[in-house]
């Protein structure tokens, strides 16, 4: 195992490069007895593709998820998952100019360096295409999460310096999917749409922050010490392209706060025990304590740009770098999906360990 | 395994509660032939143990590792190396009053809930003190490190609402522990001193930022797709009681601005390939670049302080909770040794997986 | 993860059921910079897959491995090898008959217990057809063994109650394909061709032993104390279908033993350590000594014949169950290349985990 | 992790050589509210202890066990259970003599060739004293065990060419702990304990047979494929030092058997499914069926023998290897509740593990 399995309990084994035959993943500890809405789990993945709108990356990728094993008449049979999404539209040819380049905050030097052998076509495995598998993956484990009543919502908080004025307890979920930019307001989504677009024809790319709000999460989820939720919360959400940031609750905000203002003072709401305020962000000495869990993740902004770079290439030598293909001016919209899938994951395993806690 | 152990190949197994017969740990996989400075270890200890100024803790914890195997003539073996750290000053009776309590922002409501069971005296296993045990195989860890000239170093950049004006790289390391802020600017931190005692003298507590910084990284560490090295340092730090925020190079920053501004170009720098900015933090695509590897933990205010607050018991009556002990009104200095633990448990695990890359 | 990996840094992750779509596997953490012989690959398949003699399964299946993921050029880039098989032949009607039944001995009652749903087409998961993700895994190993001059040969060497009359240092592993019993005997394997071909026409089956034989295997593989080379041997051959015993070196036999004629002196051979006799075979104290690793393997006889047994259905009913269909006799000689995959994906597993003993 | 964890859910970590100061374990996943009988664990150490009769060996270990952490009030409260057991008696200089030398059968030649270091004194690390840690683990998972009303019992099944003539269904477990021998059979104890006491007086060692049946077993516990209920008893039989066999069921005698013979017909037995014969030993397809789990695992004779031996030292040279010190004769009566206490950590394992297959 070297690094392509998430997941002690419930995990995704993912394999597969973005200019391969295809990409693909083993879900392996997805209990018995579940009857899945495989519709549903094509519609996550449609959020995730590109060419939903003119802000993301125009290359048509069908994204087309086939069940192989551990479904029998819609139901999971409790052996493993397996499943492949063709790769299609790959003109590998697109990349040959970067054969022996290494663009600017790529993975391409890294692996060059690691493996002394790159597949360069597309990224290769270091491509965003590879958490394709992570949305199926999340999918089915959204669909578990529902059984329990847990709901798992992500939504664009922030695009470049541009933030939605609205804390995660006033957001309208419903109003995540009504704009290409995945952002539960309308008058942001558009200037937010406007911005991207400019951002677009500069040839630029811009970063930004996505949230995510976990609703009807049980208590006790989360293992003392090292596997805290929290810790694995923030080990799935580093572990998505492009991210620089995670925070819990209050969050970089709460490091600024006073203990007395910080604390969430417990109540008996009607003899169920709540807390007045939720600076905890839902996760107290790394478990869920039955309140919200939101957080907030930071999106650097995609390397790829249309702008001419200089670099170096495999042997060393200075190069300019040429802005090429087609990719996206802001990947967040399309990341929404991929913070879903990360938390809900993390979520069922955790769920099923905690079934082992009790004698 | 539930949680209590971290690292695939150099792996730390820990246990112990604040108040019992001792706290201890099992670290397994350290390679054979490591001659270590069991003396360098204490004093990392002895970093972290309360007491060792007026704005940290005056409980007087003697923290004496006591190593059990493992170690032959100053040598490790490359069996595994279990220890203890024996429990003493534990006034158990200083919190019988919290028996049957649910402290605000505290694990008491989590694992009674969890567990179903809860050994109250002094947070038991949610206690801080837990991380003695991090620091020894952290200690341990460093000089692994060393040996393949590898230097961490973590120092206090933030407090409450103030912040240090200086860059990871405009920073002198060796400023570090000349104070016992461990602030590497002698006066931000004579302030800092003067704020934080304010803050205890008025029973409140405060929280901050720790900076880490590794320089001398290896290219290649980090495993794709999972375990990305990010992603591993990212639940390293949340790992760590009281975290809410881990931000890795440009970070919450690097999302707001564009990819033109953010993307790192390589140079050849009289043969060395490297970069002209570091806005990627050290790690591309999860694996590290040769760069310096630096990251900001936000910390929030400890939960225990001194003034009186509202709260419910075991039976879901609603109480006041009395604040009463010592504890720290600021953790930062106390938590430097343990980030710096913690980052090199990781690093030396990625080092050891690392050679298993290539045939 | 739910039983279907093995392997801690060279790991296989499979999935598939007899009759669904496909079988297929995740090969994570096979090195970078092997260059693969697709070709040999494909022809260790052969030597599994059905119909090869009439001593055999009649079914057709073509077993051909498509590669989808981590091979570039012909060459492993590091990066998960993802594969599938596809499902040919596959009758699925054949099973009707016995979708409520509990068939004696096989996996039909304990998967319906434990998972409350079966897949009852052709045994689904519990399928010996699964295997051949093994073999795939397996002809890689084999592969990097040999870059490592480590030799891994199986064969038939007993066959109900007759046995092969060689030790296995007299053995010629020449011989092991030039018949259909895979048995490095000609004499012995004509006897048994015609002894199985008896059992054929009777409706019946038989069980029988492979021995299995590592040379060239580097000193110091195995971790002490649970990881034992031969703990590991043991798992990787009981997780194979049908096995009902193992043992190791002098195994059983060697019980019998005193330690003055059971122990091994070392001796010095011309500047190199080895020892007079090998009863250990070839790991001691859990590592190999870099003698001879050999072991037996036990194999009960297949639980499906072709004759009419009783039993009880899903609701508890007494019933007879018919035999039909087609089915192997002897599943020894197909057994073969799988003992030898399993013994590859261990040893390779132990070769890269012992780059992480010695700083 | 290097090989000193077993366990996916319940799982110990265990630490500690022979002559360093103490031995220990972490015991991890333990579920919370288990009310222990800390005598009955004691008394489990007991049984394993060496010098309980001129049989075994003289050494006087006391073997106390003392817990540090996860039990409160004599309740587990889920935290991790970490216990040492301090050396005492620990002539050291007893092994001056053998620093250089490399015995034979014993691992002294592959720890050093592997770690490049070796702690001689009484095998360090590759010394069976080890055990005692899993003895510990073992009789808290046996209390777990028997409030899921699953028994645990092994004996002396053989011992050099002699051999119990009674089937495990014929066994009197009351008899076991009635003589040194452990056989449950007073008239071949006898004769056994009279030939032992010949081995020893000829300074030699014998090996043997010990036999396990776990009765009570709930359905379904074990995990296809690779962690086979089978698989994983096996490899916790073959991580047991001295093993080199290991047989379920039928075992090797059933190889010999026809399938029609050797197939369990299933029967229902008042409403109970059950099955006539139990060739299958308990587990059918990896998964326990709710028969009797039994087994055997064959022990070499015990290296250490006082007779004197030829061999090889660290620089080459030949030598004699003179026999010295405290050391059994057979080792069998001590291993019974080794074998009984790695059955008991597998199935508790696997109970955990088991709550997570059905949604």
């Amino acid at each position: 195992m070297a690094g392509n399995t998430i997941g002690r309990m419930f995990s995704l084994t993912s394999f597969g490069e973005s200019h391969g035959e295809a990409i693909g993943g083993v879900i392996d500890g997805c209990p018995s007895g579940v009857v899945l809405d495989l519709n549903q789990i094509q519609l996550e993945l449609d959020r995730r593709k590109p060419g939903q709108s003119k802000l993301v990356s125009q290359r048509e990728e069908s994204d087309v998820v086939q069940f192989l094993s551990g479904i029998f008449q819609n139901t999971t049979t409790g052996t493993p998952i397996g499943f492949i999404i063709k790769n299609k539209d790959q003109n590998s040819d697109d990349y040959d100019h970067i054969k022996d380049q290494f663009r600017p905050s790529h993975a391409d030097y890294t692996y060059y360096e690691k493996y002394g052998i790159r597949d360069h076509r597309g990224g290769g495995r270091s491509s965003a295409r590879e958490t394709a598998c992570r949305v199926v993956a999340g999918a089915i484990a959204k669909q578990i999460l529902s059984l329990h009543k847990v709901n798992v919502k992500a939504y664009v908080s922030s695009v470049g310096d541009f933030s939605l004025q609205k804390k995660h307890t006033e957001v309208d979920f419903n109003l995540i999917d009504k704009n290409p930019m995945r952002i539960p307001d309308e008058n942001f989504a558009s200037e937010m749409i406007e911005f991207v677009d400019e951002v677009r024809k500069n040839g630029d790319s811009v970063g930004g922050e996505i949230s995510c709000v976990v609703s009807g999460c049980p208590i006790g989820l989360g293992e003392p010490v090292f596997d805290k939720l929290n810790a694995d919360l923030a080990k799935a959400m580093f572990s998505i392209n492009a991210v620089k940031g995670f925070e819990l609750g209050s969050g970089f905000e709460g490091a600024k706060m006073s203990g007395s203002k910080h604390n969430d003072p417990f109540i008996n709401e009607g003899g169920k025990i709540t807390t007045k305020t939720n600076h905890s962000g839902g996760i107290q000495g790394g478990i869920s304590n039955g309140e919200d869990i939101y957080f907030n993740v930071a999106f650097k902004p995609v390397s790829t740009i249309m702008k001419d770079q200089t670099s170096v290439d495999t042997t060393g030598n200075e190069i300019a770098v040429t802005g090429k293909g087609r990719h996206d001016p802001c990947v967040l919209p399309r990341a929404v999906p991929i913070v879903e899938a990360m938390t809900a994951i993390t979520l069922v395993d955790h769920l099923l360990r905690n079934r082992t806690t009790k004698i």
